[in-house]
């Protein structure tokens, strides 16, 4: 983007360019590639997975306490990648959102109100002057008993969808094209394809063959409504047989 | 309009400039044509429609998921057009003053009010230093006992009106004409030709022969008050038609 | 103006220039032709009546939307000209300005009390600094039992007045000369004489045969102090009578 | 005023300047100007009169809709010159401060305490970021039992003094200077004599024969303590009286 | 002052220069002198008293409406020079002060807790960005049972200090030195002494003889603890004396 | 950084820049090197520690009186480095939580949720306006019953790390690469092995020997849970083991 | 300081410049100096003294109202130096601190907390937009009956540390070297020798001999817990002790 054409439109959180734009809100989405990882989403027959790039920047770092996953409910795990801090005030926001939800109303908060409810706020924050828009996305999955499988992507303009494939991050431009391909040829995956197009798809971006230890993988299915995330023997399977077909 | 005319004048969101101006209402408007999608909105005898384009942006979005029209109350619809937060943002503010019209009066709010009570927000928004005006357009269509079909504009700068056809969107210029044109000839439209009207007028300011599946078509009549969204099959019926006619 | 004199003062609301000018304020007169609509208002010996362009922009509008003729209370009708949401804004105010009184009091706001109320709003907004002075001037009108027809102009800068006859808008200069001139001649008009001046008015300061569907006339009188609009039919009549006298 | 010693300085509204001048105030004294009239208020032994000018700007406005001077309460008249929306919003605060007293203290304000709280409030005004200051002058005129007749001056500045005589608007130069002479010669004025001195300042600083109607002339005195105006006769009367001694 | 120096931080009222000077407060300090007058206080062994210059800037205003002294309590008396309003803001205050302690102790607030709230008061301006510091340099005089008569001033900046003698405004330098040379050879000045000294210094400041009718002498002392004001026949005696001895 | 790629977009606490950098929050990181002190922690099987240069600048200070550890609750140590005053507010915020906790649930906080809840209010300061972020980073270490020793790092922008070793401070460089190197070849380091690590990584990183007096070590381990500061005669005797061993 | 090197950072309250610098705050230590005045504080054994240079800026001042040391509680002591309405409002707020904690616990706060208290908020002032740091620093005296005499300064940034000896003020570093050399030598101080090399120190660094009435010297020891100001005898005493050291 040429400094010229947004001549300080882009210093204020709240205004309009002569082009219509709200500059501080396309800013935000280049935060989200700040920490330089990728995440994928499938959403299959009975499945919903997102497979993401497990980067520990510094080996001192415990392994163990990196991870850009959480469970938010019972029923809906979220991926946040983009500046982290803000990436875990999302999750706990979302957490929140959802806890409260099920003390109302005695059952768990469904995906799609959850992922709206927080394009809700992002909207907020690119209308109102007082805090910055978050510099990161969201991913949901969930097993929605009527709906089955369900992938929503939450972007800091306050802008959400279902997906049936989606990538966030620094490569999300090829991951995106092999996702099309992929699914273009054939939707209804089972539960192994699911996982292994995500898993391949993210490969692929990445143009580097991955080891088990530097993905998370996390499943929602029909025979496992609940948020579960694969163990590295688990990936390490999927990453031979991925290997094995090629 | 040249950067020099403005001259700082319009990156306040509440200032007039010498000539009366308030820039950033103005640019409100561009954010309309964000989305790069139009809509057109006809009112016939009996019933009144919104044809809108739908397009997925990526094939892999859950197309269900993306819709331009909501339901306000049992008797209002709605198109929002624009920055899609904003959009839905509005949408929300929508819903809950028509459900809040309908508990503390017991029946469904006027078309008519509820479009002026969301351009008084938007006046607001110009008006007040806070927050920015939404970058979206609304169309409202209901079909009233005593008026009969109605449709209504809504803009960021909290102008309404009835209107007897409209378009809003980046090519609302040759739409307009192509109504203007056409229900000058024959105003007293009847259901089936007040669709396809709609979808006439869509599809030629476009320029591109549009299928089912590219469109969104809602309609309110007589017969049935509700807000009801035609199937895929009824919309390739209406297009055939229209093809067959020319 | 030229831009060198205001040098700044006038991009912040609440400031006088060295000259002693509040430069925003100014500038929301200008706002009040942004419609390019022309009113004129005359009070006889028994009447008071506004006449106003009406123009349809668009020829979709359904036409009985337009109007810039208002309601306000039982016994005071008003004009609203300048940009149309703050215009509805006004109104909406004045009517529950209006509406409070007859509550608190038992019987209708005089007209004079209404315009000062209105007036001193407006002031308020040019010396607060949270909120735009709004871009339209208001003319009232009334008939009362003790005073008789009441005419007052009511502008953004919080001025009103009593007018024996007035014109507001962009033609407001030739009108008002007009006005000016044949109101020194004969200004004991009677209900005929009244509504035909003021039509007359407009006719000659557009420079242009207006038709009956261009106009809104709105009459109070001693007769029938309840605020009424002439039918096409009414005017059309005036506006041959007019037609047939030159 | 030279722009360069101000330097920006001006351009808030409670700073002072490295000279210890707030120019936002000094600015504000022009405004009293703008509508160029001019008042004169003379106190003689019994009677305290003011004369002020009395412009209709518009051959169209109502004349008697048309003044400078209000009645406070029972006891206390005044003179409100600059702005008209600011005066009149003063006036209305010197009302209402004027009710609030009588209904806790039983007995009128009196016009010295009225005169200082209406300068506290301006004082305020200079001093705080959040309004600008008011651009109008106040003359207030009273007759006290104890004090007898009292003139007093008001300005936005928050500074008041009790005045034998005194004038305000765009000829107080000249009109000041013709007080002082007289004044000097003959101070223990009787009720006429005070009446025809302030009518002869104010005609002798315009350098015009004035007509009865171009001038409002309101009257306080020990006979009769309720602020009165003059009718066109009774000042018609004084204009000869003056006219035939010269 | 050089303009260069201050750079721009002399427009926020509560920030530092790199000098750690805060301008705005020194400006204020000019705003003292504002209206040229020069006030002298001396506090002898029995007697303090303060002379002011009496200057009715018109001759038509009533002169007994010019004052610069104040009675606070009924121990305590102020003289306030600079900005007026912002001096009549100050006594209004300082009188609340000493009304509120009066009220909950049940004894007259001691001067120098008085001076100190003052100064406290000024302090807070000097800190806060809310609103400008106050233009006005304050006198207090009283006569306390125990410590016998007090001269205290309060400056703009929040400092206070108890005095032997003291001179604020125009010529204080000039007065200040006399008070110095003459204290210095004798400080245990009795009543009549402490009074004319304070004329003396008054007078020989200005360069000028100065008649009884533009001082204003006022007086507390151990026979009258009241704060007293001397009839210009006294002061006439005074400066008698004075004219006599040298 | 050079300056020219700010551009204006670091003066402002809370926008983004083009790039989506945070400039604010990345000049507070540079604060943390204000006190030029590197600190280690590290993390063994059964024991945590952190180690920090000791320098007292001012040979007049009371040493006792200079430290940068501090217990947050009976089973949490804290090292803060950087700004001292932001440190310290840092450090009583993290004393409230804990005790607030330990009140709430009857059990200390655990030291993930406590450095979890430190990021968290340090990420609010990265989007709202009203406060600058904090200029210092902590370091907690714990020893918990179920997770043996823990060792956390919190930084300015709200980011939390579990770590095996991490160092902060100016020398944090060559600290991190000896104890990546050190802690590759034998991470399963036992009590004595830990606190020496930790102190031989700071004495490298500093390129000096220092002395017992120019070190603090504090140590958590099974054996002791409770947070131990180590005499100067036990980091003497480590410094000697670990020059002996070389 | 440069200009170049703040270029804008130094003009807002809260914000860091690139290199991670606070500059109103380094602004604020500046104004410490504008009295010129310097101020010594030694820890002896049983003993901890004050001496502060007396000035009495003009002749005129009684001198018994100036001072720069304060009674805060009936333990704790202390010295303000700079700004002086700034350090009289600190002063005041540490007053109302310790009476507060004396209140709730029954038992004087202790020196430490009071210091710690009064350096929190100082931090405060840094972080927040809405004040600015005040420019004084504190030095602070007590008599423990545990810890035995202590010293502490509290500076504008917040910080605290409890000191054997320490100067604040224009010639603070020559007293600073001149404290060192002879603690140094020397740190067993008696209760005489404690008082005497604070005033030598004091002397020494001003590099003129000073007279008792030039100097405060206040003491807290073990035999007299209370904060005492010596008398100018006692202070002739000691310098004319340290004359004939010499």
């Amino acid at each position: 983007m040429s400094r010229g054409s947004s001549a300080g439109f882009d210093r204020h959180i709240t205004i309009f360019s002569p082009e219509g734009r709200v500059y501080q809100v396309e800013y935000a989405f280049k935060a989200i590639n700040s920490t330089n990882l990728t995440a994928v989403a499938v959403k299959g027959v009975d499945t919903a997975v997102i497979a993401i790039q497990k980067r520990v920047p510094d080996s001192l770092i415990v392994a163990d306490t990196v991870t850009s996953v959480y469970q938010i409910s019972q029923t809906v795990g979220c991926c946040a990648i983009g500046m982290i801090p803000d990436a875990k005030f999302q999750v706990k926001r979302a957490q929140g959102e959802a806890a409260s939800w099920k003390y109302k109303n005695g059952y768990d908060m469904p995906c799609e109100l959850l992922a709206k409810k927080m394009a809700d706020l992002n909207q907020y924050y690119t209308q109102n002057a007082e805090m910055r828009s978050l510099g990161c996305a969201l991913l949901f999955i969930s097993y929605d008993d009527e709906k089955g499988p369900e992938v929503y992507r939450v972007d800091p303009a306050g802008y959400y969808r279902g997906m049936k494939g989606v990538s966030v991050g620094v490569k999300q431009v090829p991951a995106t094209s092999f996702l099309e391909k992929k699914i273009k040829k054939k939707s209804d995956l089972n539960s192994t394809e699911t996982v292994e197009l995500a898993i391949e798809a993210l490969q692929n971006s990445l143009g580097i063959d991955v080891r088990s230890k530097d993905l998370e993988v996390v499943v929602v299915s029909k025979e496992n409504t609940k948020f579960t995330k694969l163990t590295n023997d688990q990936v390490e399977h999927h990453l031979n047989q991925i290997a094995n077909r090629d």
